[in-house]
This record gives C-alpha cells, sequence and structure tokens, in this order.
C-alpha cells in the first residue's frame, strides 16, 4: 500500500520504518526536513507538505505531538484536507484530545475521506520493536482496512468503540503510567533514606504483585541515573493535562493523577521538562533532600 | 527438617503445606485451632503452644498479622522464647515494624538462637503456587541454612542485607502496590465515565506501558465485582502505616503514598476493612458518584 507518515519523531521514524520493512511504499513529510533526513536515505519518498503527502497515498498516518499540531497538519494551508482524495484512511496516531479527533474525522468524512484514531503505547522501545498498544478509534470496517498497517507496528490492537474512544482509552494509560511511575520514584526515595541498597530492593519487589513495566523499565533507568527520553515529561504533562480537562467536565475526581500532574509540573519549574518521565525522581529526590543512585 | 509453622492464616497455611510437599516434616501453631483443621487432617503435627512448638523443630516460621503479634509470638507467656534451643533457626516472615525485627533478634540471639526477617510478596496466590517473592534480612549463613525452606514457598529470593531489611524492603513493595492499586482505580473510573466499556480499556493497556500485576489481577477482579480479599485492605493499612511512619523518622516525603493511605481509610470507614485491596475502587466510585462495573 501506499502509506504517508506525517511527524518523524521519537515514536513516528521507527513506525515509518517498520511499515516499509512490511512492505509499503513510504512517503513521509516532518516540520522540520533534518529529521526525516535517516529515512529518506532508506529510500522513503520526501513530501514538502501534508498537502503533497495526502495526494500520493492510500493511507496518512498523522503522529504529532499536541491537538494543535494535528489541527495543523490536517485544517491549515498545504494541510490534509486541501488535497484529500476520496476514500482515503487518515490515522491520527497521535495523542490529543478525544474532541479534536471528532472534529477532525467530520471535516475529513464532509471530504468524503475515512478517519480513526488510533493514538499507542510503548514509547520509544515498542516503537523499535513493532510491539507498540494501539487503542482505535472509529468503524470496524475501516480498522479491517488499516490492520496490515497496525501489525506492521503493534502487538496488541484494540477496538475501543467510535472516534475518541481511542483517545479516551490512551488517557486510561497515561493515568496508569503517572501513577506507576510516583509509585517507582517514592520506593526509590524510601530505599535510599532507610539505608537499603536501591538496586537490590529493585531486584526483590519486581517480580511480586508491586511489579510494572513502570518498575522494570523506568526504576532501572533511574537506578542508572539515565534521564533520557523515552518518554518526555512535557509530553506526559500535555496528556496529563487532557485526562484533568476530560475528568474535570466529567466530574470525576482523580487525586492520584491530579498529584502526579503538579509534581510533574515542579520537574518542569527545574528545567526537565524535556527529559524522560523516569526524571521525576529527581523531584522526589529534591523533596527528600538526598539522590537515590 | 523439622519446620515449625505459627499463624495458620492466608497466607500460613499455603505456606506450611508446600513446606510439607518438599519432605519436610510440619508442625503446626495458630492462635485458633479451627484454623488448623486442614492442615492436621495432612498429618501436620498440632502443638498447643509457640513455646510447644519452639521445642520440637530445627527451625520456626512465624507469619502473623502484626508486630504486636510477633512480640507475642515470641516474647509472652508460652511464647517461642521460653523453650528456643540453642541454634534453633527463628525466620519472622510476618510484615511488621522493622525495629520490631531487630528487638526480636536480640532476644533471640541472645538465648544462642539465630533469626532472619523474610516478609513475602505475591499473596494469596503466591503462597498457594508456591512463587512468593522472599524479602530476606539477617546472615547470609542462616539465609543459606534456610535456602531449602524458601524454596519450597518462593521463587525470587532476595538477601536484603542485614536484620530489618526485609521489613524495610517490603515497605517498598507496599508503596508500589498501594500506588499501582490507585492507578487501576482512577483509570477504572475514568473509562467508565467518558463512556468506554472498562474491560475493553483493560485490555487495551494492559500490555503496554501501563502495565501492572495490579492492572492485571486487581483490575480484573474490579471488573469481576470480586472483592473477596487477596489481600486485606486492613493489612495494607498496616504496613502504609509502617511506610510512613518510618517515613516521617527519616524526612522522606511521601505524597503519594499518604494520599492511598487516606483514601484506603475512607474504606475503612465504609466498613470495607476486610474486604480485599481491589475494593478500594468502591471509594473512588463513591468520589466520582458512579459505578464501574
Amino acid at each position: 500500500m501506499k502509506v504517508g507518515v506525517i511527524g518523524t519523531g521519537i515514536m513516528g521514524e521507527p513506525m515509518a520504518r517498520n511499515l516499509a520493512r512490511a512492505g509499503h511504499q513510504m512517503f513521509i513529510h516532518s516540520r522540520t526536513r533534518g529529521r526525516a533526513n535517516a529515512l529518506l536515505a532508506e529510500g522513503m519518498i520526501w513530501c514538502d507538505s501534508a498537502a503533497e503527502l495526502a495526494q500520493s497515498v492510500e493511507a496518512v498516518v498523522s503522529i504529532v505531538p499536541d491537538s494543535s499540531d494535528v489541527r495543523e497538519v490536517y485544517f491549515m494551508r498545504d494541510g490534509v484536507c486541501e488535497t484529500l482524495r476520496p476514500g482515503t484512511l487518515c490515522i491520527d496516531m497521535s495523542t490529543i484530545d478525544p474532541g479534536v479527533s471528532k472534529e477532525v474525522c467530520a471535516q475529513i468524512q464532509s471530504r468524503g475521506g475515512r478517519f480513526l484514531d488510533a493514538p499507542v503505547s510503548g514509547g520509544k522501545t515498542g516503537a523499535h520493536a513493532g510491539t507498540l498498544t494501539i487503542m482505535v478509534g472509529g468503524d470496524e470496517e475501516d480498522l479491517q482496512f488499516a490492520m496490515p498497517l497496525f501489525q506492521a507496528i503493534g502487538k496488541n490492537i484494540v477496538h475501543c468503540g467510535p472516534v475518541g474512544n481511542g483517545q479516551l482509552t490512551k488517557l486510561c494509560n497515561q493515568i496508569l503510567c503517572g501513577l506507576n511511575l510516583l509509585a517507582v520514584c517514592e520506593a526509590m526515595v524510601f530505599a535510599r533514606k532507610s539505608g537499603l541498597d536501591p538496586a537490590v530492593m529493585h531486584k526483590a519487589v519486581c517480580t511480586g504483585a508491586a511489579g510494572s513495566w513502570a518498575l522494570q523499565n523506568l526504576g532501572q533507568r533511574m537506578l542508572d541515573r539515565d534521564f533520557a527520553p523515552m518518554f518526555m515529561i512535557d509530553l506526559q504533562q500535555k496528556d496529563l493535562r487532557l485526562v484533568l480537562q476530560q475528568a474535570g467536565a466529567l466530574a470525576a475526581p482523580m487525586p492520584g493523577t491530579a498529584l502526579v500532574h503538579e509534581l510533574l509540573r515542579a520537574s518542569q519549574a527545574a528545567g526537565e521538562g524535556r527529559e524522560g518521565t523516569q526524571a521525576l525522581l529527581k523531584t522526589l529526590e529534591r523533596l527528600g533532600a538526598i539522590q537515590v543512585a
């Protein structure tokens, strides 16, 4: 299939690569062409704009940081909607406001196109390994059309209901990630404060009822003091802001998630917003006036 | 080996059974004899007191609810210390105040005995399957002596340092369990409030970066509205009280853990203290005036 990927960042780049490996002919566009160089060297076709890309493909995959970026990709000058051909399937894999997903869907359908929201979980590692979890909102028929693409980049592909439900499910995912992350930070600080070797503690608790992806992966990075982003604090904050907005509208009290959001704000205040979420440890370390590892 | 188990509750009963299966000759004592009936029917030997049990065995394993129970088992009238023979290894697998572990250890050593603190994680399921995580504090030599016993009941056996460090590691485990649990509750409430099918959400997020033991096991029970205890709220509260006491003494701020402790207090206020920790969902449901499943 002729597939276009818009956005070749931490997630988009390995996803485009896995789609190419699965035999699809790849067209790519990115705000800054420099970020696409590696993919171009592998034979993918550059498009100067989202509009140019949309003209050439059967499926558009967009994966950009925020709601405003998605609006830009689809609605602005040289955006997808300018050239969209009837029948083209647009799959937005960004994590954005579910309301914006519905808005983009309505515009695309009014031009004869089709739309799925399909945000992913699994981070950089999952994107490289092609083992992402994909949370899909939209029509079953469109999902079946997209299935070969999803199978090239992900493993657990779940149809969550109509358009917007992919995003809502991803927000649940982020609630879990946020609190699981805080759990690891507090356990690390407690271990160090009480004289345990945090690495030995980590080894002991990883396998039992305390276990989590966050403990295994982010916990190890904390021990290594490796704060490079698998997933950036600024993006986690964007997602938790969406959770809390949505929760506010729904009268759904989220005491834990709100706390995580506030603590990550302290990380942003300390200039750590572009580090990985595991850098939340440093905020807890400052609170406790201690260094874990 | 002749092994005595004191405390045949949710955890002690299956642990004694796995020790018997590994070929050890089992002596048991429990505050209420009725709770030992099943094990007696399987051929284990009843002892009327901890003192009587300590006379007959090479290793004493105690697994009771709280610090005061451990003190009673070892120090009170008819307790272990009355009859302890030099060289006997006492292994306390309860989760208690690390200071009390040290106190018990000192008393036992002054009588020529040996002591390990070795709390476990993995709950009822892990106790039955013999796959518990065992967090051991004490001398390496004593750990090696106890190893055949530990291997009969657990899988990940980690030496955490001197006596007391098993308990401290278990407290880290409970910090993680508490926040991972809150994460699942908030995700469930958010899903229901926003119109998702919580079971579909659960299926989507279980496999990715949001994954945890709590999500897999307690999340499924929440969906089934099965609030029977794998691990009781009252006991989780006892453990979090120990965490926060210790954290207070160490000046280790634990904002998330403190929040979990307060929310579980609301569960206790609602009369749900003897339900499983997954019943925290009901407190979040009350806060949001909604029922998830």
